[in-house]
């Protein structure tokens, strides 16, 4: 459980009890991740490597402590706890068919259920987590986080769906590349936020903020992650870096240099990003002139004004310790290297 | 609107109200496969092509009718309609995914997503799909149904996966072969009856009889599309067919013939299916020795035993045109040539 502990805490009371209720989200995921067919079962266990830092409970979690005085010293209710596994469990689902889109090898570490097996075998696996997620989220009380679910993931769908037929695109504008975040990664991660909120009782305004903050910081995340694929370290990130250019992503340092960058060096780039093939040596290099063009600082920036915008968000609601972790959390979102 | 179109009808009124409900179930389905991103809005309308004789739907509908003595007359509630739709909605992604799985040229005779466009745009389009069909299902008064499909759903995923890691394996015991097609095709069927029983107040005795009639039902449907595959006229089917030698599926008639044929057939045979290439021109060649050993004969036969099994397990209910019109239904599904 490294959530809380690769990033600082304002309160261990607090960090201990969210790690504990991590502990029940965690079995509840297994409970749902789980099938009497032993070679689907199998798959289940595997694919329970590829969690991480389980960003998007902590925040539900985190949301709901913040909802309601920010104590969650009585224990988070058992709706917060299947919340988080759902939201999770969408993640993993998408990141397993993720692995099929990109063609990657390994996934923090592990290797793909795609190279595994077969892309196939990652299709049916993916599709037995979502329809799992739903089931999971079926058993809460009242079909309004269903409702919202089901509305999330289609978003995320279309997000996905919008940066596939834009793959080897150069000419795509800042805009489009931000409906492509808002909807692939930030939407899940708002929900997240949001739905924590919503099941403390917080009215529509509230809500409302931590949706805000989910989606802002997702946004953040994202170009973190972006940055990361260009400038990180493989065996710290977990996974073969330098797959955007390769795939023919375009993402938002990429962008920034195809337009300040000179003619000649934006043709060499625009070959690369087009022919969608293996970068080799090549990402130092990209890198290097990134940084000649002054695109990685601008992606980092951009994404400063996010965590920003994102904690400015939450500012407004009463003083807690879980609102504290959140304002943290929001800047530790910029900060990681993995 | 082929669905009674197509079947001998036993009520002309009925038939013509059934057609009302579809055209409302067509509604609730494009109402719902829509998006505000032109390029999956696309593919949803690309989609509508794939439907077919809307068998689900129309099981739904009619088992609503005779659960509620028959008629259709008041027309259908919100909710089976709602129903109908969500269960059509869940086919048509597993059917997306499903070409990716097959690597299928066409679907209905239109060419499928995956090569129109490319696999990983089915994949997304696939997940968008069943990500809608749930939305849909989250919109009705109770949590169950969503429960139930979510269940249902996670089931037809687990038989996509064990017919997918037996692929090329001709050591498969008839039972496995009946495991797959139950959870991958049948419990689907069975669910749309189940629920079209439910929301009408049926019992769970009743609910159970219409669950077990659309297994029963299911199994035969698989085996009499197996059989086509084999002896099938491509031009009527509308796809390509002797896929699933090709894909090493080891369907019934030829898992008998495995079992009837001599030593030296069957060394072929199985070369054939492990090495999963184009059939080209030896369909006909393998359907004569299909023939020859009575293996296409005793597929017919055992799904001619599933649907008299099917017409039991409704019988004993009391009689309406609605109930008579699905002992009619149970025999067309063995008698289709697509």
């Amino acid at each position: 459980m490294t959530a809380l502990n690769a990033i600082p805490t304002v309160d261990p009371g607090l960090a201990l009890e969210i790690a504990r209720q991590l502990e029940r989200v965690v079995d509840r995921i297994s409970g749902q991740m789980t099938s009497s067919i032993p070679e689907v079962e199998e798959l289940c266990r595997h694919v329970e490597k590829y969690r991480g830092k389980m960003l998007r409970p902590v925040l539900t979690l985190l949301c709901g402590a913040a909802s309601k005085g920010g104590s969650l010293q009585d224990g988070a209710s058992e709706a917060h706890i299947t919340v988080a596994a759902v939201v999770e469990m969408i993640n993993l689902a998408t990141l397993v068919h993720d692995d099929v889109l990109d063609d990657a090898d390994t996934r923090r570490g592990a290797p793909t259920i795609a190279r595994m097996r077969s892309s196939e075998v990652a299709v049916i696996l993916g599709d037995f987590l979502l329809s799992q997620a739903y089931h999971l989220c079926s058993m809460l009380d009242s079909q309004k986080t269903s409702l919202r679910v089901g509305e999330i993931t289609s978003t995320v769908c279309e997000g996905e769906m919008l940066q596939l037929v834009r793959r080897g695109r150069v000419d795509i504008e800042e805009k489009t590349y931000f409906t492509i975040v808002e909807r692939k990664t930030a939407a899940l991660i708002a929900v997240a936020c949001e739905l924590g909120a919503r099941h403390s009782g917080a009215d529509d305004e509230t809500a409302q903020r931590f949706y805000d903050y989910g989606r802002d910081l997702g946004v953040a995340f994202q170009i973190q992650d972006d940055l990361l694929d260009l400038v990180g370290d493989e065996g710290v990130v977990g996974k073969t870096l330098g797959k955007d250019i390769e795939m023919g992503k375009v993402t938002l340092p990429v962008l920034h240099h195809l337009k300040a960058c000179d003619a000649r060096e934006r043709a060499d780039l625009t070959t690369l990003i087009r022919a969608q093939i293996p970068l080799n040596g090549e990402r130092s290099s990209v890198v290097r002139r990134l940084h000649e063009t002054g695109s990685v600082q601008y992606a980092r920036n951009v994404a400063a004004d996010l965590v920003e915008r994102a904690k400015a968000r939450i500012l407004p609601l009463p003083g807690s310790g879980a609102k504290d972790q959140l304002l943290v959390m929001a800047d530790q979102v910029i900060r990681r290297d993995a």
